[in-house]
């Protein structure tokens, strides 16, 4: 078994993870979250709101999952986010074309349907299932399809991501907001990609949860975030373009000197790189097992001007993308302006009103009309539209649908005034941290697996966090029987009752009962035993160092507390218990 | 305008809820929840979560909301989960029978499809859109249907209740509670229907929000529940088939009194009737607009024992079911263990062993082996099952393959013995608590809708619970200069920090901030004036008395967190400012 099946069978037996539809055979791409799963990522969620919701101030959105068809027309997916498939035609089995040919011999990415097409010909490549002849490469689309209402009239696609709920709500925001950039929005939720032949286990799912962030900003603002100072002197381990064309390790850097070196585009690009780092590393990433790499020129989206995706290093399947931080630019509201014929500008005021200058033309009605007739009124506009240059002329030349016509330049008077302008239209630019919560939750659940040998026995250990551990506290009886059972229930309740996750374990020996919250990365198991009968007092055991500090009963509140929101050790709150 | 116009009016313009894909002209039965509405709704959840996750110790798990087809054929949903449906053979469109019926004549609910059929054929009923003939009826099944993977071998559904993600994992969660009955499992997510043409605003959605609890219990336990006593003396208004039969109001009863007469089937179902009721009451709804309605027989689920639904009364769609607590019996858990032949049941110990008499045979190998050969295994096979009566005859007539063949009781010995049995297989009893998310965030914010008269000048306000108000505080200086703004901002950050959700807001003269905040039910705002730069206290304000209080900057925090979790009045915490 290597790291990723371990991992997955405590995972499986622990309650954290499940594959799905299990008694019906299962299907590829599909987890369930189990008890203790759903636990660590609502707390997961949790921590991201703390930070992006109450830290930066973005309010969360909730859009639908299913979308109609214009909005994934317009963001481009219909057209474009497939995969290459091809065919057995023998064995009717589909498998992704690219996947194919690279079992068999070394191919570059970004390859297209006629190239993949030639090299399965050439190379006779065929069905890894029955050896049967493969079809040409055609696209498969990568939305879950489905029709809204009865019949096939509306077309309806499960979302590939929760972006575009945001994108297309900008009109409604905006006001929200009371018409001032920048703002962000923010939403958790579910997105789908009918991945072709999923086999990366929780890695590539068919249904995830997303966690994004849309920062919409004035161009011209990008280069300033306000709140800059608070992360410039972070060290990032930076993967640039050039450290992956030279073959480079990831550099450690400044965020402030990645900005000013221009590795990355911009402050606020830079900035929510920087927050991703304090993210991952809050929920339990390892810093060294953690960079940041930034996209090829090459495999950017067309419309990105930079892209870095925080990559986490897993022992099956190396670096994987867990999050993606990218500057969107104005292509998601442009598309939707233009497909929607709705107005996605915002007014932006000018720090003091700007002079300009304007020409103002007055035409001659009085020669013009009689003399042109039905087309005085457009020869008027055209006039008025001509740059001034034009205008000084001693005659000035017209194209009035289709023919030339000359106005002399006594036919009108025109002069040049200056003028105040407050601001200008402009359709904002969107910075978009995008967090993949499962490959999160899969990582952390990696990063923090160990065995280990105490006192001669094996023990598994989950190192989770302490503010993202399922359970902060078992509350155990030392011994299954009364009164320490009914007092440990009491203190379990007390703590229930102040928001704690706390389980309560009457069952079995109580080496046993430690063992098992071991393995579900419990951080802390309080004892109630004879003594607690005596004195009020418990003992509180550390996961990871296994010290024990006797505490009152009265004081568990306040030190869980201390604890779950601080680094301080366990045997600073009380006598160690040898 | 109604009040359902107004509060959607005033929803729409502060942020709860907006029609979803509005730029690009909407699509029925699909709404966001804006940045007031998804804060407010995450507070719902969060007190559902608080009662049935940490009150009752039911885990949370989270399950696709992509289906295989195999659940859904066990569940009914493929086979039954459908709506009459007729479609007009000249303009095409689509129509429920029922509703076109009901449109023109008054039938009774639950017709069958060829009695529809024959109303509308009968009595000419027509097409509303264009009068033109309405086609045979025939059945629409509600789930969207989506294909998993390429091409259209594997058909995916989206589920139409969370509920039977749970009954799926039943085998894994059984595991993870200890093979011990009863326990609970909850789940929060999203469900699907594909509604012909829903036409009631935010009520009929055609995707929403359920908060499911599924509790296993032994059929035998249902008459008892452990925490029963903690509710026993709840007097509920309770809308019965017999009051529904006979035009009677609801009956107020103690939930005791309803189980002793038999008026609620059992003990298990009452105390989720009544739990429910605390719910509703504690995130806004009042009482006088809520009752119970139990499930006429007629209406009831095939299998369900019992079903009652929490309704509330809105304005224009009078009482509409928001929550339903239903006794589903073994039927869901039976239904999968037929479709996946997995055992569904669990081993029950007894309180102590039970004697049971056996019956144990001894043939007679020797003689029956050479005069039957191959007959003979067969034949003692059946021996072993006859019952103790037949054993006891001169001779013991066999069927074997069709043939009978009689045993002379020379042939054999028995005897009966006592054995100890310790316990029972069985399959489980499921009630369900099933929570309409979104009909109770409607209700919640038509219900907490005011409109009144302040000092000449109308008011609105959204008088929201204070533990479900989006924003808890608003932080407010009395001018927008410095060092008012300084201070102001200094402050709600602080009580962020502390987790609290605070708006900050210094746009427009005072009395407008106070308005915009009553309009989004903000309870509290807290305004930092010139006093508090001399003796460092602020003013808070009540939202629903106005009543204001003068307290200590120090002490915010700490009085904000008394208010949202008790009922004590603003004016109990410092001296009122008149």
């Amino acid at each position: 078994m290597d790291t990723y099946d371990k991992v997955f069978e405590l995972a499986k037996n622990r309650g954290f993870i499940w594959p799905s539809f299990e008694i019906y055979g299962g299907a590829s791409g599909f987890y369930d979250y189990g008890p203790m799963g759903a636990t660590l990522k609502r707390k997961i969620e949790g921590a991201w709101r703390h930070l992006y919701c109450v830290g930066e101030g973005f309010y969360e959105i909730e859009a639908p999952t299913i979308g109609v068809e214009a909005i994934f027309e317009a963001s481009g997916h219909v057209g474009g986010f497939a995969d290459p498939m091809t065919t057995c035609q023998k064995c009717k089995e589909s498998f992704r074309a690219d996947h194919v040919i690279k079992g068999e011999m070394e191919i570059p990415d970004g390859l297209n349907k006629q190239q993949l097409t030639d090299i399965i010909k050439k190379n006779d490549i065929r069905c890894p299932e029955c050896d049967g002849p493969l079809g040409d490469v055609y696209d498969f689309n990568l939305m879950f399809q489905t029709w809204i209402g009865p019949g096939q009239k509306k077309r309806g696609y499960m979302r590939p991501e929760t972006a575009q709920g945001m994108f297309v709500d900008f009109p409604r925001l905006l006001r929200f907001y009371r018409e001032k950039l920048p703002f962000g929005v923010a939403q958790i939720g579910k997105s789908y990609r009918n991945e072709i032949s999923p086999r990366q286990g929780v890695i590539r799912l068919r249904e995830f949860t997303q966690a994004e962030a849309e920062i919409f900003v004035n161009p011209k603002d990008k280069d300033s975030h306000p709140n800059f100072a608070a992360v410039k002197d972070m060290v990032l381990p930076l993967f640039n373009e050039d450290c992956q064309l030279n073959c480079k390790p990831p550099l450690p850097m400044t965020v402030a000197e990645a900005v000013a070196k221009g590795i990355i585009a911009n402050e606020y690009l830079a900035y929510y790189v920087a927050l991703t780092h304090v993210f991952l590393t809050t929920v339990g990433i390892r810093p060294e097992k953690l960079r940041f790499r930034q996209h090829m020129r090459t495999e950017r989206a067309h419309y990105a001007t930079d892209c870095w995706d925080a990559e986490v290093m897993l022992e099956r399947f190396g670096w994987v993308e867990v999050v993606g931080i990218a500057d969107r630019t104005n292509y998601d509201l442009t598309a939707h302006q233009k497909r929607s014929e709705v107005d996605m500008s915002v007014f932006v005021p000018f720090e003091k009103p700007i002079k300009v200058e304007r020409t103002i033309v007055t035409p001659n009605m009085g020669v013009i009309g009689p003399r042109y007739k039905g087309k005085a009124g457009k020869i008027m506009a055209a006039l008025k539209s001509m740059p001034q240059a034009e205008l000084n002329k001693p005659e000035v030349k017209l194209n009035i649908d289709g023919e030339e016509i000359a106005i002399d330049s006594s036919l009108f008077e025109h002069k040049t005034v200056m003028e105040d302008v407050t601001g200008e239209s402009l359709i904002p630019h969107v910075v978009e941290p995008s967090y993949g919560i499962d490959r999160i939750l899969f990582s952390v659940l990696e990063q923090s697996y160990a065995e280990e040998i105490v006192k001669d026995e094996e023990r598994i250990v989950l190192r989770l966090a302490r503010q993202v551990a399922p359970i902060t506290a078992a509350v155990l009886p030392l011994l299954s029987k009364e009164p320490l059972t009914g007092k440990a229930r009491q203190i379990a309740l007390g703590l229930k009752d102040k928001g704690f996750f706390i389980d309560y374990d009457e069952s079995g020996t109580i080496g046993k009962r430690y063992r098992r919250n071991d393995e579900v990365g419990t951080p802390f198991s309080i004892t109630v035993d004879f003594d607690t009968m005596e004195d009020d007092t418990v003992t509180i055991r550390d996961r990871d160092t296994m010290d024990q500090v006797r505490i009152p009963v009265k004081d568990i509140h306040g030190v869980l507390e201390e604890l779950i929101t601080s680094d301080r050790p366990l045997t600073s709150f009380g006598k160690k218990v040898v």
